[in-house]
């Protein structure tokens, strides 16, 4: 990277200068004072303060007659259209260079860039409307398929025509670092007669990469055609969709998942644009049955970014790798997912999150979750230390990292992590 | 009723003295002026404006720190406790008396009190943050059973243990009166190889009644006991959950319903609470087999509230009921409900809207949906005027009433209504 900046940034950051993600923080003195950011190296550019400070200056953010930047989440800014986040992206950068205001100005400096310290603290980016999770990664879809309905019926016939996707819960989206508890519910173990009240024992993670939803809403009824799907997406996060794996068996005939997902589900906090993410688009595969004629796209594509999934087992003193998978092992993309999503005529607002599903490759060790590691609980995933697990235990950590690499630039996603604690005690349910 | 009021209120009104319903309205000078009231007899009592009066005077509400009628939604006074809605009621209830400030004071009461006309505009009471269906109700989900599965397996095994529910699209939750699209979407015919692109064939309703979530959230985590569910329920609606039965049954496996729902869902706009429920309070049969601790309640009620569909078929100068059935007709019951909703740590928070599922009593005039009424399409259903039906038509409007009555007193819900319009053309999607 040639580009000139003042601030130093190392060239194994995930936020370099062509990243420019969006996010919300506080600092420890004042948690409640949330406001919008863009992370840079080991720094933070407040982007309220940039604001007020009449940094923003570009052609379009000029002409607003409103501020997008002071509220405590980044919905105003997200309402406007990709453009407008392209602008600012921009401002951004020039900011960075030698000589602009920013760096001589160093009054202007000290408001408005802040170290990145374990005395910020992450937000949520945006105030979720409504979150949906697709199932639209093959070899996730086939896996499952195997292990509950055997080879020949793996995947389901609908699945090769519709992204398939259910409504999940917005209330219980929480941000990298907020811990889980194991919750309880009703499973029905094989050989039991009546379903038991008991905590979770197939605790799993699912490896997602979200989308945030962007650009002033569809109304009522009308789609949003697949060739400008692109222009609803303000960008992506990673995503843990945590899945109480002995709940979901029992209770997803016929309506789907429930509580089995509704616990808890974990995003990281930077939202990484379609901009900093354009040089790392791929092409996939032809689509084989052909798409209906409201999903077939003029070019078929998604984005080369690196997935893994560590989990850093209690009483060890590291994490070890369990997951390396990629973005680009989707079978329906992010613009077909959100034209399917609005095809009935769905509103899609802006602070609405669309999940991938679990995203697995083709090699084992590809797998986005413990259920296809463990291959349902029946292998041991040996871990270092003298560890296995098959499911997660309480106490131990999952952690989820992204990064595209390419000619030298790296654009990432930092961590999406999160702790499971112990489930409450009975007295609590009963 | 012997209570005076100086509002004549007709005895066949469903907003008595006794009711004292929430909701919110702006008028047609003012459209974008929305404001929480309740509705009496054929009038309108501004909330926001009586606050700002003093009128709101109990004891629980001279303790607060911050107005709660001031905003465009309920979802300040939402957040308060049982004991302050119950307050709030009482405070209403008593201005309506002869020689109250209202009825006295005519300046204070042109300022407050406004005549229910044409030029009243009714909007969503509530942001709602995440809406939930279930499927609670016996009847709805063996009738369903015997179509899809036969006799023998008409309901499933964990029918019987858990209040089934799904996580539904709030961002087309809409206000009785507004028109409904007919939804574009995936459907298979039974002869056809593959799937086709398809204005849905068989557009439904669904009769439901749907609670509005109130109090402090449960902490992530923790759960609501059943005992105690009934103080997290703010109160009720009618609800009209519109169904695309053809789109529905090609997407539903594995994940459960999505563009088949997620198109369009219509509330009245009166939340009517549970204090001027309680007399019409009925113990249901006892369940078997016995429920899990957590869903098992000192005692097992709901409500005997009158419930009734109407279709308006297109061309007919009057509406034909389709349904005559009763809240009474649960199996699971809301506290129940809301209970498992939170077993697992999910948030509820105020503002939130969990609907009972379809409401089927045993006998066939009393079936919840065309679906059933029609057994799938095989029956027609004979209307006036030489019509027939046996799913929605375009330009058929769609009527929902609930009312409950004992020894002279009628609490009523108003109407849920809706007007199917075409589907848009096709080349609005692709
Ligand atoms: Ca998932
Ligand atoms: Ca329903
Ligand atoms: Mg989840
Ligand atoms: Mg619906
Ligand atoms: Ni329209």
């Amino acid at each position: 990277m040639e580009t000139q900046t003042w601030i130093q940034i190392s060239a194994d950051s995930d936020f370099s200068y062509h990243n420019i993600p969006f996010g919300v923080f506080s600092t420890a003195c004042n948690k409640e004072d949330a406001r919008p950011a863009t992370r840079v190296g080991d720094f933070i550019i407040d982007l309220r303060e940039a604001e007020r400070q009449g940094l923003l200056n570009g052609e379009l953010f000029s002409k607003l007659s409103h501020k997008v930047f002071q509220g405590k989440t980044l919905n105003s800014f997200m309402e406007l259209t990709r453009p407008h986040w392209q602008e600012v992206r921009r401002t951004i950068q020039s900011l960075l260079h030698v000589g602009s205001a920013l760096d001589t100005n160093k009054e202007l400096q000290s408001k408005v860039v802040i170290p990145y310290t374990d005395k910020i603290i992450l937000h949520l980016p945006a105030q979720i409307g409504d979150y949906t999770d697709f199932y639209s990664s093959y070899t996730h879809a086939y896996n499952v398929g195997v292990m509950f309905r055997g080879k020949d019926n793996a995947i389901q016939p609908n699945w090769l025509h519709i992204p398939i996707g259910y409504h999940g819960r917005a209330s219980t989206v929480v941000v990298s670092g907020t811990d889980i508890h194991r919750p309880r519910g009703q499973a029905k173990p094989p050989t039991a007669e009546k379903p038991i009240f008991t905590e979770c024992k197939r605790l799993d993670y699912e490896l997602e990469v979200a989308a945030f939803v962007g650009g002033p809403a569809n109304k009522m009824g009308e789609p949003v055609k697949v060739d400008s799907a692109e222009d609803r997406v303000f960008g992506f996060v990673l995503m843990n969709d945590w899945s109480a794996r002995d709940h979901q068996a029992w209770e997803y005939v016929p309506l789907g998942p429930f509580n089995g997902k509704n616990f808890g589900t974990t995003i990281s906090p930077w939202i990484v644009t379609l901009d900093a993410l354009e040089m790392f688009r791929v092409d996939l595969e032809p689509q084989n049955p052909e798409p209906l004629p409201y999903l077939k796209e003029k070019r078929h594509t998604s984005w080369d970014i690196n997935l893994e999934v560590y989990l850093h087992a209690d009483g060890n003193t590291k994490a070890d790798i369990l997951t390396k998978s990629n973005y680009k092992y989707m079978y329906w993309n992010i613009a077909q997912q959100l034209t399917h999503h609005s095809v009935g005529g769905c509103i899609l607002n802006a602070g609405d999150l669309l999940a991938s599903g679990t995203i697995s490759g083709p090699q084992k060790h590809e797998f986005g979750s413990m259920l296809e590691l463990s291959w349902q609980g029946t292998e041991k995933i040996a871990l270092s230390e003298g560890k296995e697990r098959t499911f997660i235990q309480d106490n131990d950590q999952i952690i989820m990292k992204g990064f595209a690499e390419k000619n030298g630039i790296r654009v990432g996603f930092g961590e999406c992590a999160g702790k499971v604690l112990p489930a409450l005690p009975e007295n609590k349910y009963y």
